[in-house]
């Protein structure tokens, strides 16, 4: 391990136990009739986190401010997770297994899944709403709203809606490509983008970033399919092969393979070139945040 | 009827014109795979819209801005009719009839009944934060956060896990105020005080109007409760005698109809007394809400 990539492990572990404390903070162990204990459950104690971490990175990337980005960390992050939640009951993908663990509706039961998932949508845009001086209430609505679109029907909710009516239907290239910049890019570049909300930057330098984050949104999907075929369930902490067993289309069954491969390499390049383009300099994190979304194995 | 009452009943027509206007242009038809029409149906065309009516009374009681107001009124009205969709769902209520109409599950199915609900509570805070300068970021911030607080597992979310929990469990006269101020109350309260926000209030004003809202949340209870026992399913437009059926507790099972009859007008008193020490000089159509609160049929 070189110099570099120790000092950015050391950043990610900081970075992880900063999100981790601050979830633990947030998150309820009190809300009535064993709710917050669900919401617990879905939330800490698992993940990759890399919703946070291109959080904090692009906020460090443009100087903003860091207490707002921890709210917009733990805030992207409770998206993602309620959505875990809700994608893995039984009307949806009906699964059982979670990062390692019984899924919340196999420990909680339906209804107290759909309500965890339901209260940590809310809660996320609680964790960004804080009262007293923290965040300016002006970056406060900047995040809810880039947070709320990217979730949306035009967003997250969206892309899970052509991912239900997909299943047994062929898509072509570019409708899974536009599924699944709704489904998953649209969240991973607005994690992106709230970073960059928490600090001052040029027109030009969003762009870059959004960009980057398009480019490592779509990336991460391509490696999640090539996973899915190449992995086995202990290792991912999900259930292995689900796509390819529900006839779901993914980049592996329209590319193939090796062109999944290859497409997961130029989109690193991509968002590499993005982040050159940026003009900012300081943005070595979130170049290698690029290339740990496509090394990653789990 | 006489004069008071045919200006006040004018105000409603037009102010739920407004409102149906605003959601027919909000909640998006274009929605991918289906997701829009579920959303369109479950907000669409419907409903008492009490929550928008007493935003918008209370906006123009505080001299506030209407078009923060609109947007605070389709919000909650959002949130509201997503917590609907989900509490339909078969994990839940299971329930298959709402507003005269079958239930999003039973008419879009359950995946994407629960995708529309959750995409709809996305939408209650894309609707909050507008682009441009139509309302101060300040306001938009603050709006998001009464809702998000309210809706979440302290509010709605939380009261629906205690109502869960208490499901053939008897509650006490107490937990039954606690369920429903959480349940239905505080969302209640919080379209008073999103509506109160969209002005300047003094905190003698915002602290009678939040009496005012928790007593009409009550009443609204109390009130739903009487009515599943002496309406039947097509006045209701919902299933009637479901509550009692279910062997859940109700205010009518714990303290008995005429007592429930009699705790109606007493909050409905209550919510006058609160008006009249809110210094508030515009307020008859809050007083006028209150009445119909109680005074209503279905």
């Amino acid at each position: 391990m070189n110099m570099r990539t120790a000092e950015f492990e050391t950043w990610v572990s900081r970075t992880l136990q900063q999100v981790e404390e601050a979830l633990e903070r947030w998150v309820p162990s009190d809300a009535p009739a064993g709710l917050g204990e669900a919401m617990r459950y879905a939330v800490l104690g698992g993940g990759k986190r890399l919703r946070p971490l291109l959080v904090m990175a692009t906020c460090e990337a443009v100087g903003g401010q860091p207490e707002a980005a921890l709210r917009a960390a733990c805030a992207v992050e409770l998206i993602h997770a309620y959505s875990l939640v809700h994608d893995d009951m039984p009307c949806m993908d009906d699964d059982v297994l979670r990062r390692g663990k019984p899924t919340v509706h196999v420990q909680f039961g339906e209804a107290q899944a759909m309500l965890a998932g339901d209260a940590m949508q809310a809660l996320a845009f609680e964790v960004l709403t804080p009262e007293g001086e923290q965040v300016p209430p002006a970056l406060q609505a900047r995040l809810c709203s880039l947070l709320a679109r990217s979730a949306g029907h035009a967003g997250m909710a969206g892309g899970q809606a052509i991912d239900l009516a997909s299943v047994g239907h062929p898509l072509d290239e570019p409708s899974l490509r536009d599924m699944h910049r709704r489904k998953t890019g649209l969240l991973l570049q607005a994690s992106v983008l709230m970073g960059a909300a928490c600090g001052n930057t040029s027109p030009a330098t969003w762009a870059a970033l959004a960009d980057y984050g398009s480019a490592i949104g779509l990336a991460f999907q391509v490696v999640d399919d090539i996973l899915d075929v190449t992995q086995d369930s202990e290792v991912l902490g999900k259930t292995a092969g689900k796509d390819q067993d529900a006839n779901k289309p993914t980049f592996v069954s329209v590319l193939g393979l090796d062109a999944a491969r290859r497409h997961a390499e130029e989109l690193r390049d991509h968002a590499h070139r993005a982040l050159a383009a940026s003009g900012l300099s300081n943005a070595a994190r979130l170049s290698m945040l690029a290339d740990k979304v496509v090394e990653r194995d789990s």
